[in-house]
C-alpha cells in the first residue's frame, strides 16, 4: 500500500481525526484542509526531499573556517519547508499560524521524514519556538518566535554537555547578571554564558539570517558555586547574532563559536555541532556594564523564572519524543518500499518443493519465497503498527490540549505512560525493519546503490538521542507506571480491555483478544514482582527488558485495535489492504507477542545477574 | 579479560587442543609451537592491521582505469601476512606448511578479523590453494596452489552472478574446449570461459604478482545448450595473467576484466569485483588452434571432473563458513572491548535509588549502572559464546581429519548440523553485540571518532555472505537436520545430554542443565511437528525462527559445557575470568534462552501467516 492510503486509513477511519474539526479551536478546518496540507506535503518531499536524500548523505557538513557549508539541495528544501507553512502548523490564526490539529501536523511532516530525514531540521525550531510562545515574554514571541515560525531565523535547543551527557543535573553552563541593569533589557533578564553544549543539531549553518539557541545553564549562588541538581536549571535564548527589540540584525555577533562539527555514522545530512559559549572568540562589548571587560561570555535572555529550565524544556517533550517515534517509524516504511519493490521485481531461485527442483523452469520473483515474505511481513507489522502508535500519540496530544477537561486529563496520563513506547519501540523495531530490509536485497542491500543500507545508519540514532533507550526505560518503570498512584497503568488496561472486548466478538480477532489480555496480565504482574521489594535497585535491573515486553504489548493492542477498524471495511477502501492490516496483525500476535515472555521473566524475578557482575569479571 | 586469555582458555583448558599433538600428524607440535603461532599472529595484528583499520574504511578501493588501487597499509598488512606463513598453516612440511591443527589455525587467524577484518583477504587465497591442494593435478598445486600458499599469488571463489545470486543451478557462465588439443594442455584441460561473475572479493588488485580464480562455469552439452541444474557445474582454473608451466608469467594478460567495483555499506578495506570473463577486453592468442580468431574467451584450466564442480567448491564449504562465523564473532569481540574500556572510564550519572539522588557526589563510571553492565554482559555472552562455539567446530574439523574412523565420522555429520549455526548464529548475535556497543558509548558511538560504528557496518555483511540466514536455515531445516535419518540430531542430542548429565552435578549449574534439556526437548519437538506434513511448504516456511532457535539452543550448550570448564578451576586461572564465564552462562540461560519459546511456536504450528499472505495485501 502506498504511505497516504496507509496515513488516510489511520487518521481518518481508524482516529476519526475528521472529528477533531468539532472543536472550536479547529472548527474552520475538514477533511479537505487537511488534505490540503497532506498533499502539500507529500509533494514537497517528493519533489525537494526524497531526490536529494543519497547527496546529502555523501556530502556531509563541512566548515570552511568561517561558515559551514550545506549543498545547496538542504537550502531549497528547508527554503521549501518555510514557505509550506509548516514551521507554525499549530499556532493560531492570529499569529499566522494554521491553527491545525497536532495529529495531522504530525502526519504531515511524516512524508519530510521518509523522504529524507536528515535534510528535514524544521522540527527543532518548530519546537524551540512553540516553547517560546508558551513561556516567552511578549517581546520574545515577537522577535525570536516569529522569525522562526516564518523561516527568517531557526532554532536549537542546547541541553548537553561533553562532562554531561544524559546527565543534566551536572549541566556546568554558567549564567551571570549582565551588568546591573541586566533586569531591565526588554529582550529578558539579560546574563552572560559561558560553557561547552554538545550534540546540538543545526548548531551552526547558514540556512538562515540567524540561530536562536535555548540554552540550559545555572544561575550562581550568592556563594559563587552553581545550584546542584536539575532544579538549579535555568533557560535563556542566546542568539548566535545579536537582535534589537525590532528583531533586525545589531550587526554585532554573539560569542557563540563553533568548537567542532560531529562525524556520524548516518543522519548527515543534519549539521551536528560542539558549540563554545562565551569563551571569547567573539567577544560582545558590554551593552550594561558586564562585569568583566574582555569577552565576558555570550549574552543570554531569560526565559521564564529562575530554575525553571528544565520544566519550560519538558514542556515539549512529548512532542519531541513522539517526533523521534515518527522518524523512526518513516525510516522503516522507506526501507519496507525500498525491500516490496526489489522482493516483486527481483527473479531468483524456485519455490521450495519438487515443482522447484526442475531448474529449467524460470526462476521466479523472491516475493514468493516463504522467507522473504516472512521478512517483509515483519517490517510491514513494525512499520505500520508504529505509525498508528505515533498517531495514536499525537490524537491524545489533541485531546489534551483541546479535549474536555476529564478527557484532557486521561490523555495526559496516557501520553505520560506511552510516550517512552512512542519514542523506544519505533527506535528498535524500525531499524530491525531496515536490517531486514537490507537483508531482502541480499548483497546488493550491502552496497551504497541501494538506498536501504542509509536508512539502516540513519535510523540507528533513534534509540540514542532524546533519552536512549535504558533512559526511556527508567523512566517508564521507575516513574510513569507509579506515577499517580498507578492511575496512566490503569487508564492504559482499561483501553487494552475494551479493545479486546471488541475483538472477542470477531471470529478472526477472538483468539488475538484472548493473548492480548493475557500478555496485558503479565505485564502488570511483572509490573507488581519488580516493585515488590520496594528497591530502585531490584525494580530497574531489568527496565529495558521491561521497556521491551510493554512495548511489545502496546503495539499488539494498537494492531488488534487497527484490526478492528480494518473489519469495518467499507465501499471506499482497498480490501487487499484491509487482508494486509488484519494479516500484519496476525504475525504481530504469532511471531511477536510471545517474546514477551523472555523479558518479562527477568523482570519479575528481579534478576540480578546483570546487576551484579564483578566489574573485573567482564 | 583479554581476547589471549580466552582463546587460551578454550583451546587449552576447554577443548585440550594440546591433545591433538599426540596424533601422527601434528606429532612435532606442541603446546610451545602452538604459542609461538598465536604469539607472532597477535603481533603482526596489532601492528600491521589494527592501525589501519579506520584508514581502510575511508580510503576505499578506486580504479585508476588500469588498476585497483589500495591502501599502503594493504600491501604492508598483505607480506606481513604472508611472511607468517599462516596461508599454508595447514599444509603439509614437505609442501612447506606448518602442519597445523585447523584449531589451532582458525584462534590464530581471529587476531586478524578483531584487527581489521576488511584488510585481511588471506581466507580466500588459502581456501582457492587448499582446494587445489585436494582437488588439482600435481602441476596445478605445483604452478598455482604452491604461489599462493608463498604470497606470490592470491586467489578468489567466483560463484555468484548478476542472474544468479544465491541460485548456483542458474549460473550461465560458458566453457567451451580450446581447439582440438584442448585436453592436452599441461596445466589442466584448456578451455575459453565467458560470462559475468558477481560479488568477486579481491578480484582485482596489484597486492600479488597475479590472481587465481576458481570459477564455476557450465560446459555446453552436444546441442549446444548448457546443462540445467547445479550437476552441470564444472571448475576451472582462470589466472589473471597467463602462467607457463613453471609458474612464470608468460606477459600475456587473460581475458579477464574489471567490470565494476561493489561500493559497500563496511568491509571497505576488502575489495569487492564484478568481473567480466572473456568478452573480448583482453583477447587471448589462440594458443591451440580456438574456436573462433578474436577473444575466444577467457583460459580456464578444468579441475577435477566435469560436472563436479560444486562438490569439489563445497569440499571447502564448512572452514569457509566456520571462517565467516570467526569474522563475526571477532567484531563483536572488538566491540565488546571498546564498549567495556568506555564504560570503565566515561563518568556520567548516579547510582538509581536514594543514594544517587545527591547531586553533590561526582558522578560515577557508566559500568556501574545496571543497564550498561547488561549491555555489556550480553555482549560477552554472545561474542564468548560464539568463539566458543567456532572453535568448537574448528576442533570437529581437526577430528574428522585426524580422528579415528568413528570419530572422524561423527565429526563429519556433527559439523554438517553445526556449521549452519557457526555461520548465521555469531553474525545475527555479534551484530546485535555490535549495536549494544555503539548503545554503550551513546551519541560518541553514532560518530566515527569511535571505532565501533565501523564494527557494526562491517559485521552486517556477514548475514548475507557465504549462503544467506535463509538459506542457511532451509539447510538446517531442510536438509541437515533430517539427514542420514535424523543420525547428526542424534549425535547432537547425546552431546548435549551428556553436558546437562555433568552439569546437574554441579549446584551453581543444575538449574541450567535441566533448562537446557527441556529446551532441546523443545527444538526435537518443533522439529518433528515441522515435518509432520512431510511437505517442504509447510516445513520450511518458519525456517529462520527455527535456525534462530536452534542457534540459541547450541549456544546455552556451548556455554553450559564452558562454564563445567570453569568449575574445574586450576591454580593457573584467573578466578575472575571463571567467575565471567558463569556469570556469562547465567545470562544466557536467564535472558537468552526463554526466546527459543516464542521462535519454536511457529515451526511447530506450521503458522503459514506469512507464507500465504497474498502479494497484493503487503
Amino acid at each position: 500500500m502506498s504511505l497516504r492510503s496507509t496515513v488516510d486509513f489511520l487518521l481518518y477511519q481508524w482516529l476519526d481525526a475528521e472529528s477533531l474539526n468539532e472543536r472550536p479551536r479547529f472548527a474552520d478546518h475538514s477533511r479537505e484542509t487537511f488534505d490540503a496540507v497532506l498533499d502539500t506535503c507529500e509533494r514537497i518531499a517528493r519533489e525537494k526531499y526524497a531526490p536529494f536524500n543519497r547527496l546529502v548523505d555523501t556530502q556531509e557538513p563541512r566548515f570552511d573556517g568561517d561558515q559551514v557549508i550545506l549543498p545547496q539541495a538542504t537550502h531549497d528544501a528547508q527554503k521549501a519547508y518555510a514557505e509550506s507553512g509548516m514551521l507554525s502548523a499549530a499556532q493560531d490564526f492570529e499569529h499566522g499560524g494554521m491553527q491545525l490539529p497536532y495529529t495531522i501536523e504530525a502526519a504531515a511532516n511524516a512524508f519530510f521524514a521518509m523522504a529524507s530525514v536528515s535534510i528535514g531540521s524544521g522540527m527543532l525550531s518548530t519546537g524551540n519556538a512553540n516553547l517560546l510562545m508558551v513561556h516567552g515574554t511578549p517581546l520574545q514571541k515577537e522577535v525570536f518566535a516569529k522569525n522562526e515560525f516564518c523561516g527568517r531565523f531557526s532554532g536549537t535547543m542546547c541541553l548537553s554537555e561533553p562532562q554531561a551527557g544524559s546527565s543534566l543535573s551536572d549541566v556546568a553552563t554558567r549564567a551571570m547578571p549582565d551588568g546591573e541593569d541586566y533586569a531591565q533589557d526588554p529582550l529578558g533578564a539579560r546574563y552572560r554564558l559561558r560553557g561547552n553544549k554538545m550534540w546540538i543539531s543545526a548548531g551552526d549553518h547558514e540556512l538562515t539570517e540567524n540561530i536562536i539557541h535555548l540554552v540550559l545553564a545555572k544561575i550562581p549562588g550568592p556563594d559563587g558555586q552553581l545550584p546542584t541538581g536539575t532544579r538549579g536549571i535555568s533557560l535563556f535564548i542566546v542568539p548566535k547574532k545579536l537582535v534589537n527589540e525590532a528583531g533586525v540584525l545589531t550587526g554585532e555577533r554573539n560569542d557563540v563559536a563553533l568548537a567542532g562539527l560531529n562525524h556520524k555514522l548516518g543522519w548527515r545530512g543534519t549539521v551536528n555541532t560542539l558549540l563554545n559559549f562565551g569563551e571569547g572568540k567573539y567577544p560582545v562589548r558590554s551593552t550594561g556594564g558586564g562585569l568583566d571587560g574582555k569577552g565576558a561570555g555570550a549574552v543570554g535572555y531569560l526565559v521564564g523564572q529562575p530554575g525553571e529550565g528544565l520544566r519550560c524544556m519538558f514542556h515539549m517533550m512529548n512532542e519531541a519524543r513522539i517526533g523521534v517515534g515518527i522518524a523512526a517509524t518513516m525510516l522503516g516504511l522507506a526501507g519496507y518500499e525500498a525491500a516490496l519493490d526489489y522482493a516483486k521485481t527481483r527473479p531468483q531461485g524456485r519455490p521450495a518443493g519438487p515443482a522447484g527442483k526442475d531448474a529449467t523452469q524460470p526462476q521466479v520473483p523472491i516475493i514468493e519465497h516463504a522467507d522473504v515474505k516472512r521478512m517483509l511481513l515483519a517490517q510491514k507489522s513494525y512499520c505500520e503498527g508504529a505509525l498508528a502508535l505515533e498517531l495514536y500519540c499525537a490524537r491524545l496530544v489533541d485531546e489534551q490540549h483541546s479535549g474536555t477537561p476529564e478527557a484532557a486529563d486521561e490523555a495526559r496520563l496516557l501520553l505520560e505512560v506511552l510516550t517512552p513506547i512512542a519514542k523506544s519501540w519505533p527506535s528498535e523495531w524500525c531499524l530491525e525493519a531496515n536490517s531486514l530490509a537490507i537483508q531482502v536485497h541480499g548483497g546488493y542491500g550491502y552496497t551504497r546503490d541501494f538506498p536501504v543500507e542509509q536508512y539502516w545508519r540513519d535510523n540507528r540514532l533513534n534509540m540514542i538521542h532524546e533519552g536512549t533507550h535504558g533512559i526511556q526505560a527508567m523512566d517508564l518503570l521507575g516513574r510513569k507506571v507509579l506515577m499517580e498512584s498507578g492511575r496512566g497503568l490503569a487508564l492504559l488496561a482499561g483501553r487494552i480491555q475494551a479493545t479486546a472486548a471488541q475483538a472477542q466478538q470477531v471470529p478472526e480477532l477472538a483468539a488475538h483478544a484472548a493473548a492480548l489480555t493475557a500478555a496485558w496480565q503479565q505485564v502488570t504482574d511483572a509490573t507488581r514482582a519488580a516493585w515488590a521489594t520496594g528497591q530502585p535497585g531490584d525494580a530497574l535491573a531489568n527496565a529495558v527488558p521491561y521497556l521491551q515486553a510493554f512495548g511489545h504489548t502496546v503495539l499488539a493492542w494498537i494492531w488488534l485495535d487497527v484490526a478492528l477498524s480494518a473489519q469495518r471495511q467499507d465501499a471506499t477502501q482497498s480490501i487487499a489492504a484491509n487482508v494486509g492490516r488484519t494479516r500484519a496483525t496476525a504475525y504481530f500476535y504469532h511471531y511477536e507477542l510471545p517474546k514477551i515472555g523472555a523479558w518479562l521473566q527477568v523482570v519479575a524475578n528481579r534478576d540480578l545477574t546483570c546487576a551484579d557482575m564483578p566489574e573485573d569479571a567482564f
